[in-house]
C-alpha cells in the first residue's frame, strides 16, 4: 500500500532532540516515502538539520514555535502553560486536521495531559490506555494500560481489549488478535471483581478478535496471546519487571564471558549469534508508546532514543495512520453501540 | 550456630513425592545436622526410602496418615474433608508444638487455607502474605506478597513491610534490610491511596529496617532494596513476569548457540561460565515460599522440584526456626504495639 498521511512531530522532544528527530524522521521516510512531516520546534535549530536529512526534502514543513515542555515539568503547569511549545502545537495539528498523527519524545505526562485536553477521546472509549509491544517467544505481543490508569473498572478492560486488538491487527499486522486479561491465574475465580466481570463480558463475544481468557506472567512472554489487557498499576510493574529482567540477563550474561579466558575465546566464536540477539531484544526495535482512545493517534518515543529508535516510533504512528486504526476505532465503538460518558471526557488533571 | 529444632514435612506433597522430600531432607540436614524431623504420610511408601537417607537415621519419625489432598482439590473441600492428610497433621504438628515448621510441595491453596485455619495470626498482624527470594543484580531480594491477598488495605502493606524484613533478616543475613514499595514510579504522588499512605506511614520510622521509597520493576531487578511489598495481585504478576522473562532469555540463548557452526565452537568453550550462570539462576535455588504471618513457620515448596529444591526449601523453614524468626514478629508486633483485629483472624475459605 502506498504510505500517504501527513505526521506531526515535536521535534524538540528528547535527549537530543532536535537531531534525533529529523534523523529519525530521514531514516522513517526511507520505509513510508509517501508521508509529509509537519516539524514543530526552534526553527533555527531545525533548518540546518534538514541538510542532512535529504529524504524529507520538499515534504516537510517547519513549524517555529518559541517554546519545549521541560521534561520535569509537571502535567498540570503544562497544561496552562504549554500553548506556545513544539508538543502542544504539534497535537494541536492533528486536532486542526493538519495532521493525522503526532509523535513525540517529550514529557509523558505533560504529553498525555495536552492530548486529552486538546483531542478528547472517541464516543465509546472512556479512558485513553497506553500501549506498546515486546518480543515474546512466539513474535510480538502488545500489552495496554501501561500505567495511564492506576484504578480501572470493568468497562475501561473491555474498551482497553477492542484498543489492543485494532493496534495488533494495524501494527502488527494481524487479523484476528487473541486478546488475554493479565490476571494471577487462568482459572474463572482467580483475581478482583473488576478482572472476572471483565471476562464475563469478553466471553459473550461479538467482538473483533478471539478473547482467550486470564493469562499469568510466564504465558505472556511465550507469546501465549498476541494482546495482554492489564490494569494501569499491573501492567506497568509487569512491563518494568520484564524490562529489568532482561536488562538482568544481560549484565548476567556480559560478566559470564568475561569470567575466563575459554568464555572470552567463546565469546568471540559466538560474536556473531550473540549480536543477533542483541538485535532481536534491542529495546529500540520495540520503542513507541501509543496512547490510545484519543480522536487522533499519539505515540510517544523514549526521550533517551536515538535516530533509529525515533524511527520505530515513527514507523508505529505511520503503520496506524495507514490502517486507519481510528477510523476503526469509531466504527467498532458504533458497531458495538458503545456510548461516551460524558463525566469522564474531561482530562483529570 | 549449631541447628537446632524440629521441621515437620508434609511426605505426600509434591509431584515426585515422597523419594523427593526424603531426598531433600537428606539433603537439608547435611546442612543442618541438628535438626529433627517429623515425617507425614503413607508409612508404606515411605519407610522403603529412609535407607536411602542415612543422615535421617535416628533423628526422623514418621507419622502414618492415610490419606493425600490432591493437587486439583479445592481449598474449601481440604478444608472440610482433609483433617487425616499428611498435610494437615503436618500442619497440626506445628500447632501442637511437635514441630516448628512445616514443608510441603503439596496444594497451594488448601496449604494456605489449612495453614490458616489451624495457626491463625500472631496479635497484630492481619493477614498471612506469601514471601519468596530471587537473583537480582546485587546479590537476592524478597518480594511479598505473591498471591495470597488480591485486594490490600494500607495496614496490610505495613505489616508486610515488617514481615518482609525480618524475612531478610533471618534467611537472606541482612542484619538492617531495606524496604521498597512497588510502584509505578519513585515520586510521591503516583500510584493508589493505600500505597501512598502506606510510604507516609513507613516514613515515620521506628521499625527494625529502612525503609527507601517505592521502587519500580526496573529497580527491583538491579536489587536497589532488599524487600519488595506490594499486594497480592501486583506482586504475584511481578514475580511470574520475571520468570516468564527469565525463561524467554534461556530460550533465546540456546536458539542463538544452535544457529551456527561458529556459534556451537563458542559455545564449546564458554560452556563452563554459561553452566555457572545457570546454576546462579537456577529456580530450584531460590525454591521455598513463605507463608509468613501465622503462628509458625510454614513453607511452600515447588510441587515439580526435585530434592535439591526441596532441600533448598527446608533450608529456609531451618534459617527460619534458627534465627528465631517467629519470635521476631511477635517481639516487633508487641514493640509496635500493633493489636490484633479479630474479625480478619477468621480464614477466608
Amino acid at each position: 500500500m502506498a504510505s500517504k498521511g501527513i505526521i506531526a512531530l515535536d521535534a524538540m522532544g528528547g535527549d537530543h532532540a532536535p537531531a534525533s528527530v529529523i534523523n529519525g524522521a530521514n531514516t522513517a521516510a526511507e520505509r513510508f516515502p509517501g508521508l509529509r512531516w509537519l516539524l514543530f520546534g526552534d526553527e533555527a535549530k531545525i533548518a540546518p538539520l534538514m541538510k542532512d536529512a535529504p529524504l524529507l526534502a520538499g515534504k516537510a514543513d517547519i513549524r517555529h514555535t518559541p517554546n519545549r515542555i521541560a521534561d520535569a515539568e509537571r502535567p498540570s503547569v503544562a497544561l496552562r502553560t504549554g500553548r506556545n511549545s513544539s508538543m502542544w502545537q504539534a497535537i494541536q495539528a492533528v486536532r486542526d486536521g493538519d495532521a493525522q498523527a503526532v509523535v513525540s519524545g517529550g514529557n509523558t505526562g505533560a504529553l498525555m495531559a495536552i492530548s486529552r485536553h486538546i483531542l478528547r477521546s472517541p464516543p465509546g472509549i472512556f479512558r485513553p490506555a497506553i500501549i506498546s509491544f515486546f518480543p515474546t517467544a512466539r513474535g510480538e505481543t502488545a500489552m495496554l494500560d501501561l500505567g495511564a490508569n492506576i484504578d480501572c473498572q470493568t468497562e475501561h478492560l473491555v474498551q482497553f481489549a477492542l484498543m489492543g486488538a485494532l493496534f495488533a491487527r494495524s501494527v502488527l499486522g494481524l487479523p484476528k488478535p487473541t486478546v488475554g486479561l493479565l490476571n494471577v491465574g487462568v482459572e474463572d475465580v482467580k483475581g478482583n471483581d473488576e478482572i472476572r466481570a471483565a471476562a464475563h463480558r469478553l466471553r459473550e463475544g461479538g467482538f473483533p478478535f478471539v478473547f482467550h481468557g486470564f493469562v499469568e506472567g510466564t504465558e505472556v512472554t511465550a507469546g501465549a496471546v498476541d494482546v495482554v489487557v492489564s490494569d494501569g498499576f499491573s501492567g506497568n510493574i509487569a512491563l518494568k519487571m520484564a524490562e529489568g529482567t532482561a536488562v538482568l540477563y544481560t549484565h548476567f550474561l556480559r560478566e559470564a564471558f568475561r569470567a575466563s579466558w575459554s568464555a572470552k575465546i567463546g565469546y568471540f566464536f559466538a560474536r556473531r549469534t550473540l549480536a543477533q540477539l542483541r538485535n532481536r531484544v534491542d529495546p529500540r526495535r520495540y520503542n513507541g508508546a501509543v496512547f490510545a482512545g484519543l480522536n487522533g493517534v499519539v505515540v510517544k518515543s523514549h526521550g533517551s532514543t536515538d535516530a533509529f529508535g525515533f524511527a520505530n516510533a515513527i514507523g508505529v504512528a505511520a503503520d496506524m495512520v495507514e490502517q486507519g486504526f481510528m477510523d476503526e476505532i469509531r466504527k467498532e465503538c458504533e458497531r458495538l453501540n458503545w456510548k461516551t460518558e460524558t463525566a469522564q471526557q474531561a482530562p483529570s488533571v
